[in-house]
């Protein structure tokens, strides 16, 4: 496990940089991320490329024994370009081009714009690609951050139209798979399609899904690109991009299938500064979600079934949040643990130290605007002696990570489901939230999990939760088939089965799971709280209103696991429960509270023959490699007296 | 009474047709409506028109014995045409075109557009408008829904200023008008007056109002276009266009005089998925406010004085609300008896079948996606027969309907004065909700009531309410006087008589109506909750502060029907009560809450010789032609058991 | 003090007028604005000007023995001009121009606007400047309402870069002082800056602050081009514009500078119309805020040092609101003293008379819309007697208004502080809401205040409140050194001392004024109701949990004034105090609740040598030129018994 730190050398002079460095390292750090953001200092102007100050940088840390995880600087376009080029301003919904003066004000399919990016990038990498400072790349910065996965413009339609063309082959393919009869959408050509601009109320689905998926492959093949000149000019140094936690604009996977490492950001903290439940902010305000932070980690490893580099980790109050709320003391050594627990190898602070000027400039760092150590700093060097101790690794990241032993419990994930019930939620209904709510049900009864696409290999586990595995076609529903009959507990869940893979509703759900389920969808709502539904799951009531599915079984063998005692669907299923080979099949119909969801996986644990074991509300356990965490997150708290291996 | 359902045969395959006949046949039902939307399908090209398939179609309903009730396509106009004209598109406010994408994407004003529509109407109905399947037609659906009657756009603009010129004749007619010496807005010449778009804040509300009138008045030639075609083509056909509750984004009447049936659309339960009110929604959450709904079934069975057609009425649960909630068993009866009651000769459900894609995929049909029935449909066949025994009619809509014979009490609605006072709320009244309070009051009483435009035939009636007749000119206020002289009940309400009809506002409330109330408003608030007044009544003291009024009598005789006890007005009048002729009127200067109105109304009733019999919170009962109903929407009850004639 | 109205004459027939001005002589007003927004009246076509009936006014008024107050109509072009110039429409943020319809469709930056600005003022000025009824002028009206001060157009941006050109000489001072390196935004020449459009996300805010400083100095220059006419065509008449209560959208001081008298509007209980806090609404929605209201008026009192003259005053319901309440009985005179202890020596009413027509058509006046007296009317004569009797002036405002004594407590207030914090609150904190929560304080203890800018002659005071004093550089740290060594007691605030004036976040907070304080800022949060942290100060306990600092003493003799006893800064300062030289400075690092703010001022005004008289909820004391006055705002009463001079 190593320790690392966002540095912007070229925000400060360099008579600097020498003492920052000796001072990261006397903290633990090892690794320092440097140059993303700094495009308008490496090529002031058109071609006058300036990167004599970055190979500066690099000899200095070598000789500080800090290596360097190289950013390339495409996430902030320098004026000259976009004024040169206005095309490649990223054009919003309504049509508008958003102009300069943030960042990330640029549209992935601008192909003039990947000219300049791949210039630059070839320019940096051909300088210090093979210092032997330089231990691995960020490309570019939070892609997709501030809603610039999809642009609307010109090119972006252009895209779209090829993109079509490639996965329809003929407009009629088209016009059926979408379901154009509807509203006289229909089309005669591909260059009639439009990206799915704001019209009057709703549009098809689909087309938006498509545009979805066109607009996450415009992504992938951007840092494609730029891995390619990376891989040429930088051999050996794994290469990643930082992802953020639950954002989802674009396939993760697919792009991390281009990719060496997955890098992330995490903000524990920042996020409860949303938060509006006053009992979770008074118990975890200065810690955070523990299973937001764990259920995004275990997402970001199954993303390559590796081990990850965090990049961004929260230091101190931020300037994002609503209320910006200082984390706990202990709370640095809790995430790092945690991520370490989780799948990290890498564990980057953002940022060294708290810039005076800037969108950020009330954004704490380890060291204080006036570079006195701040409150996170103080738990660096116990930390970094503890994590040295208890999982050494080598001073800075050895090329690309090793993989991670799986779980016993799993659960399902995939963006495209993620976007169809964000196009097509019917109700309140949130993804992210329905997700985190049955992931919670499994940690709290003590499993690890993984977070892993419906194509991994499913056999490893000994139960798959799928709550919102939406759109299904027969291979995936034959593949779960067999993992049940090969002894697998599945735990389908109330959005589960719903759709085919053009977004289109199944005849009944849960579509091609239906066999396997033994049962079927007969009514459903996103109800109201005032109209609650009662539920009966091993002896206790519950109260249920959103998203309530009434099931029927259809097979022989399908059991009643839960019915609905009150309210519409009084007396018929609220979850079922059939045998299939040598493995179980649930299906909940329902997204319920956290202790129906808990009885429920208790139920389905034990039909898997593993353990449930409570804990408290803010406890939880994790383990990796045989070693083992216990955490308290209203504490801000690690037990690590679990005994080394 | 006949029973009707949606049909989108064009999005099925033609085998599939027979059998969907035939079902609806089984389950009573006797019109299929068909056709809207299909622009795409019956001319997917320009001038390449594709009629076949609809003749089919009627063919196919005429061997089932199933009427026709023909869509024209307008409502989507296909890619080609937009792509070929873009000036067809609507602008909004802000100036911005709306782009293709979803449904409505046209200006009522574009010369183009209108010339398209008429081609495709002409040929549809010159194809089938003599088929003996043909019952009826809809135009286009939904007109002005997704805030699309007004266009701001340059046909708009030269729409408006042609309309004003009509109007005014000469610009100084129409500066005087208007008050346009305010803040300088003063027009040399037509062509400089805009459609009101977007601007700083606050514009003159009468060119607001002038603007709705000519955009609503854009909306009725746009009917009367097709209306007239239709009627050459489909001779002996009732036409008409779906009317949606509570909508009021042009004056119905005034295009319900193009017509020759009023047709609607009803959601109940879709509606109360957005309520807020949560003993509302436990109590009627899976029925349907009782009062919106006969509302909206008294406002346009009131705007021909004749039968309504049903068109769309709700199954199942929806797409579009904020929680989709499922309507409870018995609310199809319940919905369909009491159209029956309050004038409707079809109710048509919404739709058959439910639409694996596009943008209505969550939403119910009579069946499933499976094609298996839907818990709407089990409804039906009992509905049918219960209908046929007590409103036994035509199995289809024999042409024009009937005229529906008068109820003794009637509430006065006006568009314009809906209009003026969105425009000119003056705090957070809503006109709909004002009228409804009122409308509810009568209903509570036990009465059946007529919703109709202050220049139908008053005498019909012995009490009549006008809460929010706003905008009044001598000719009215003459008309009433004579009402009330003649023997008449009036009860003029707090938003009565406040301006004249170029929306300026009277010198004293209630102008012209002055002499008649005999009585002046001195001073009003849109008043605090925090602040309320208190106002005695009948023996009863109440709380009231959503518009205030103190009132002063001026004629000898003004009685003071309801006096304010506490706050600022105290002592002061807040209801009148004066003897004019044969007749009295009331004004009530107030926006009360439910028991204060009803205690004012039964004084009315009193006066009217009218008997007042208060209902349970969600009793209602109605009556027509003699059939007298029992509904209790809390229980989803219709009684039935009242004497037929 | 002289009493005024809002007058109109453009709006009503001439035969009118007459009646008009005796009738407000009667009720003893003096002076009557008019002409603002009468363009189009003066000047119905391009340079076809129409000035007869606004002499004909003024000899009316003179006859009547009323001064006319004359506002240039600018805040209105007619139609004309900006059919001929659409250049001069307003850009807003997202680019868009605003598009005529309302009033202030116009940008300060537009050199052409300028220029006809010029010429209808000076044509108005050349007619009757030298008029003797006239006796002063306001420019324009409500700069900047409606959010009108920054234009982003082209127009804009030329002056923008002029003005950046000016301030910062070349691109690479405004390169070092705005930190562009920061994601990138480095520019090569001032012609590559453009506004801060809206973009992506947040932009720097060192180029938002100097685009609010160029946009208010084009308020400014526009303001000092009409003055520059006035003062050469009607010399002798005071120059003023209409300021709004906590606006700021501009450096009022700075165009202050410009003209020779302040004058104000004030809508006291229109403004409790927005009030969400139901107790105070009870207590003082029908007579407003008084601290909002005398903190305004104390504000704009110090813009010059001099008496001000208010032009609006609420005297009914307004249209504008979110509710429109009616003020209180006794509410006018109440304002009226409190405007006259407070610094003015003119109220003026808004308006005459209530409108039929425009937007304000439900505006109230003196009179009703028929002409009769409403409600404000009946207070007038009382009034204007008291004040004839207890501050007698002249009939009309006498020239420029004399200097104002100043009081022994002030409260620093400087706009460039605002716009900062606006800019970067980090956190839900309002610089506004801070500086009225500390002037409580300081009220409820008594004391009248005087609200200056930093760089007022300090030695005056005897206590200076700087609780947002946010931009420190070193100059006034000295000031502020030199006051406190001189004797004074100051008392810094949280966000005192956090920047420098480029918007850079100091080293360690207070900055510059660290010496003086003895201390600096360790850590700080914009935190969380449920995360509150206790604080304790003469011997009383607080929860404090809006932006919480934790103080360090640095120096010797730097004491603990109140400690935090809980939460994460427990143990460590919260107030810290300290003698240097003859005075005392009290350094606050939070911004609390009314009790614990208090506290701490009544601990200062110890130090001070000053009484700490504590009030009623709603009571507040107030004297000017000897003369005391004490209001009870939830009463509506006024006690006058203190002894005249």
């Amino acid at each position: 496990m190593t320790l690392g730190v966002a540095w912007y050398p070229e925000q400060w002079p360099a008579e600097r940089w020498g003492e920052d460095l000796a001072h990261m390292r006397r903290l633990g750090i090892r690794v320092a991320r440097v140059g993303e953001f700094a495009w308008s200092r490496l090529e002031p102007a058109p071609q006058d490329f300036r990167t004599e100050w970055l190979v500066a940088v690099c000899d200095l840390a070598e000789r500080h024994g800090i290596g360097v995880l190289l950013g390339t600087p495409t996430a902030a376009p320098p004026k000259w370009l976009v004024d040169r080029h206005p095309s490649v301003l990223q054009t919003d919904r309504s049509g508008r081009a958003r102009p300069f003066g943030s960042r990330r004000s640029y549209s992935f399919s601008s192909p003039i714009y990947r000219k300049y990016c791949a210039r630059i990038v070839r320019e940096v990498a051909g300088t210090v690609g093979e210092h032997p400072a330089v231990v691995g790349w960020q490309i570019d910065n939070e892609l997709g951050c501030h809603d610039t996965t999809r642009c609307y413009g010109d090119d972006a339609a252009q895209a779209f139209r090829l993109w079509l063309e490639a996965r329809y082959d003929t407009v009629e393919a088209l016009n059926a798979a979408w379901g154009t009869v509807f509203w006289s959408h229909e089309y005669r050509d591909f260059s009639e399609v439009d990206p799915p601009r704001e019209s009057q109320t709703f549009g098809n689905p689909a087309h938006e899904l498509d545009f979805r998926r066109c607009s996450s492959d415009q992504v992938g093949s951007f840092v494609a690109e730029q891995a390619g000149i990376l891989r040429a000019l930088s051999p050996g140094r794994p290469i990643g991009t930082n992802l953020m936690m639950c954002a989802g604009e674009f396939d993760e996977r697919k792009v991390a299938a281009e990719l060496d490492v997955v890098q992330w950001d995490a903000y524990p903290v920042a996020l409860m500064g949303f938060a509006t439940d006053a009992e979770s902010v008074a118990a975890v305000g200065r810690t955070g979600d523990p299973d937001l932070f764990t259920f995004s980690l275990d997402l970001f490893r199954g993303l390559k079934g590796r081990a990850t580099w965090g990049v961004e980790l929260q230091t101190g109050n931020v300037n994002w949040s609503r209320r910006n709320l200082l984390p706990a003391p202990g709370a640095l050594r809790l995430w790092a643990h945690a991520a370490t627990a989780h799948g990290a190898d890498l564990v980057g602070w953002f940022r060294w130290r708290a810039l005076p000027y800037g969108p950020e400039q009330w954004h704490a760092g380890l060291l204080r605007h006036d570079a006195s150590e701040d409150r996170g700093a103080a738990e660096l060097p116990r930390l970094a002696e503890e994590l040295a101790v208890r999982r050494p690794g080598p001073a800075k990241p050895p090329g690309a990570p090793a993989p991670v032993a799986p779980s016993q419990v799993a659960i399902l994930h995939d963006y495209e489901d993620l976007w169809a019930l964000q196009l097509g939620p019917h109700g309140p209904y949130d993804y992210w939230r329905h997700l985190l709510g049955e992931y919670t049900a499994l940690r709290s009864l003590g499993h690890m999990l993984d977070v892993v696409h419906p194509n991994a290999d499913l056999s490893r586990y000994r139960l798959l939760a799928a709550p919102a595995l939406h759109l299904v076609d027969e291979a995936l529903a034959g593949r779960l088939a067999a993992y049940v009959e090969a002894g697998g507990v599945l735990v389908l869940g109330s959005r589960a089965g719903q759709k085919d893979r053009n977004s289109r509703h199944v005849p009944a759900a849960p579509g091609p799971l239906r066999p396997l389920a033994g049962a079927v969808a007969r009514n459903w709502e996103s109800g109201h709280p005032a109209l609650a539904h009662s539920v009966r799951h091993a002896g206790a009531e519950h109260a249920v209103h959103m998203w309530v599915t009434s099931l029927e079984p259809t097979e022989p063998g399908t059991e009643v696991e839960a019915e609905f005692t009150g309210g519409l669907f009084a007396g018929r299923p609220a979850v079922t429960r059939r045998r299939a080979g040598a493995g179980t099949v649930f299906w909940s119909g329902l997204c319920a509270g956290p202790a129906l969801t808990a009885s429920v996986y208790a139920a389905a644990l034990d039909a898997a023959g593993l353990p449930a074991q409570p804990l408290e509300r803010w406890e939880r356990r994790s383990e990796r490699d045989g070693l083992q965490y216990r955490f308290d997150w209203a504490k801000a708290e690690v037990d690590l007296s679990w005994p080394l291996p």
